[in-house]
């Protein structure tokens, strides 16, 4: 009888609710399939009389869950409370320190702090395993760390956030705005009381990070990220993008460019409907991965949800308890390089422009005249209904330009007379 | 230093030129992935003057691939010589009784001896690594051995041969037939000159088996697998599917019953149009999986070439240097049971049915009265086109029916004197 495998679960909320109920359901499949037990020693959360929907009367219960990370009897400490400070990182710190290894679904955390807890655990030998972190669903960590190991990575493109993406599909299908979306969406639980995380573009961002770091074998930085959420997205782009042949999607992109520098940009950006990317829709997750080998391989599933989430936990588990170790980040901890990142306004997109002006003799020619001044070259535009001395909206497409000067032209086109709002700019990835 | 990993490659065509490329390019990456050098020790192919395009002069020459299989040098046999007996079935037998590892891409070979080579491999304690068998450019072996190892499987559906996806992708784009879009792709080396395996299913049938087996923890059983290829399918068809909202595609279906039983067949089937399924075109593969846990999550990626399927002989050497094991079919051997396989006739589906039948009066009644006679429910009917006398197109689409009443009112109608075409019967997959 080989030795059971002993976990210790450190929150338990929806994922670690649905943990234990993987474990209990299919106690047999897992022992079969992994050569060995593995049991659930003590849980710990911080309401010990919420009714979870599961027995934990076998476990054994654990007050401060930090005793989790030097108990003797376990294994593995699987970490699911969350943050990036705080509790959190004290328990994967001292759990390392001792030489336990850590599952954790918690991105923000190894975005923060991924080098550190990977070079600790590799000290200590032991794993820091996070399938859970990203995209649920996708087994994406085990494909990019093994499964596309023998590529060099030219690009990772991903929707990494449910709730964004549900929220940009009730959008286009319903014509309602952002905000009444957003409403729905919270009173039927698919997004949190405090969406800030969601729709801007953090979460989706922490998880980017670590994929840009297993794509290019870099350190994870979430300070050299520049992120911009969904709130600003309004009905109309959407309903032009859709006319234009596009999705708008809050698009994670890390890519590597001919200087070698790297690209890391989590911002909603149009994809073609058709591509594999635009069809991804609702509250799905998708990884588009182009590699020098494999060409490129796209993985869909649910990102979030108890199910989904504790089927990639439980993923981990598995492969601790057969022994599979692999780098935190593909490479050992002391390869990985402290990545160039690109500069955002140097990189170079089409775009969508979308202006809000009032409709008078020579606005166009006004608009026109910034963009040549900036080597802004033109490749559609159109205005929608004639409005004399309202505001009308003007939809243009740019040629390969600059970031910074597209930025630049908006900022002169908002500080025309005739220009009543804002300017929308949003990039163009021709996936 | 640690020691390096070591192989010999037996079989140098695309894939074995594929693998020495992405073994010299990557060198120093591979090396620190998997914190171990590999080295390519031998090599063997029938034809040691043929130009490669790759420099071969680093490895020793062995003409008789067998030698590999017994070289004390050698930790793992790479096969690729393709064929389920003969010299290939030999070389992987003979390495993995000496001890050594096997990596294939030959998925005829394990549909047919899996069992026995997951067993003896078990026994000598070295493992069996097929992940360039099925979708080079998919990590799926990976995913469903590993990723999705949390989950009971309820059902695997694959678009697992790129030829066939092709052809049906360019007769409904272009408008040709089967037989001249075939021609063309062998023309474009697209196709091999014999498409038999290809065409009539036998290639991917030879995946599903694989994908049935670790999803259900059953030994692969291509004897139990009904095939039908893609032959058959016109191009009115294709036309009448993407009219009522579908595409067709060779389909593998593997999921299990209520009963408890294993539904395996390999067919084309109309899927809708914008299903994950649907939207997967030309030469790209895809595995859609349903798992109790994960829900569902599709992965897709090309099929075949040599740089995918290269990049995927790698990820499974990375495996092994990593020290990576698994069992072959996600559990041991011994626990593989012997399937209880649903019976094809007895599989309930939506149907469609496309006739050539004589526009003449009675014609809908006579065809209508063997249907009802069977029980076989009709959802919609379309005629196209009247020519008195003449034959004209029917299009039945029908509700949940048996297969085997289907196919007896296939035979009924086609028995009738007004039929003057083989009915064309087509199952309806709404993923």
């Amino acid at each position: 009888m080989p030795k059971p495998f002993r976990i210790g679960i450190a929150g338990l909320g929806t994922v670690g609710t649905g943990l234990v109920r993987i474990v209990q359901e299919h106690a047999a499949l897992l022992d079969a399939r992994a050569g060995r037990p593995f049991e659930i020693m003590a849980v710990s959360a911080r309401d010990r009389k919420r009714d979870r929907g599961v027995d934990l009367s076998a476990y054994r219960w654990v007050d401060d869950a930090q005793e989790l990370a030097s108990d003797p009897e376990i294994d593995a400490v699987v970490e699911l409370i969350g943050g990036s400070e705080g509790l959190a990182l004290d328990i994967v710190r001292t759990a390392l320190a001792n030489g336990k290894h850590v599952i954790t679904a918690n991105k923000a955390l190894l975005a923060h702090h991924g080098f550190e807890l990977a070079s600790l655990a590799e000290e200590q030998g032991v794993s820091l395993a996070y399938e859970a972190a990203v995209a649920g669903g996708i087994p994406i960590i085990k494909a990019m760390r093994e499964g596309f190991a023998a590529n060099q990575i030219k690009a990772v493109y991903g929707i990494l956030n449910g709730t964004c993406n549900y929220i940009l599909t009730e959008m286009r299908e319903t014509g309602r705005s952002f905000t009444a979306v957003l409403e729905d969406a919270q009173a039927q639980g698919y997004a949190e009381a405090d969406p800030a995380f969601d729709v801007d573009g953090i979460d989706a961002g922490h998880k980017l990070c670590l994929l840009a770091s297993l794509a290019f074998g870099v350190k994870p930085d979430f300070d050299a990220l520049k992120i911009k959420g969904i709130r600003h997205i309004k009905v109309e782009d959407i309903a032009y993008a859709t006319e234009l042949g596009y999705r708008i999607k809050l698009l994670g992109i890390a890519r590597r460019g001919d200087d070698g520098r790297i690209v890391q940009l989590m911002e909603p950006c149009l994809v073609p409907t058709g591509s594999p990317l635009g069809a991804v829709e609702g509250v799905y997750n998708a990884v588009y991965v182009e590699g020098d080998f494999v060409e490129t391989s796209l993985l869909t599933g649910k990102g979030a949800g108890e199910r989904p989430t504790a089927s990639a936990v439980v993923a981990d588990v598995m492969d601790l308890a057969r022994q599979i170790r692999v780098p935190t980040f593909g490479v050992p901890a002391q390869e990985l390089e402290q990545a160039a990142w690109a500069v955002t306004g140097e990189t170079r997109s089409h775009y969508y422009l979308r202006l809000h002006v009032l409709d008078r003799p020579g606005v166009i020619a006004d608009v026109s005249a910034i963009l040549r001044d900036l080597n802004i070259s033109i490749s559609s535009l159109m205005q929608r209904g004639r409005d004399p001395g309202q505001p009308v909206p003007v939809v243009l497409l740019s040629h390969e330009t600059c970031h910074a000067d597209m930025e630049a032209a908006c900022e002169k086109i908002a500080a025309l007379a005739c220009s009543v709002e804002e300017p929308c700019l949003i990039r163009i990835e021709e996936l």
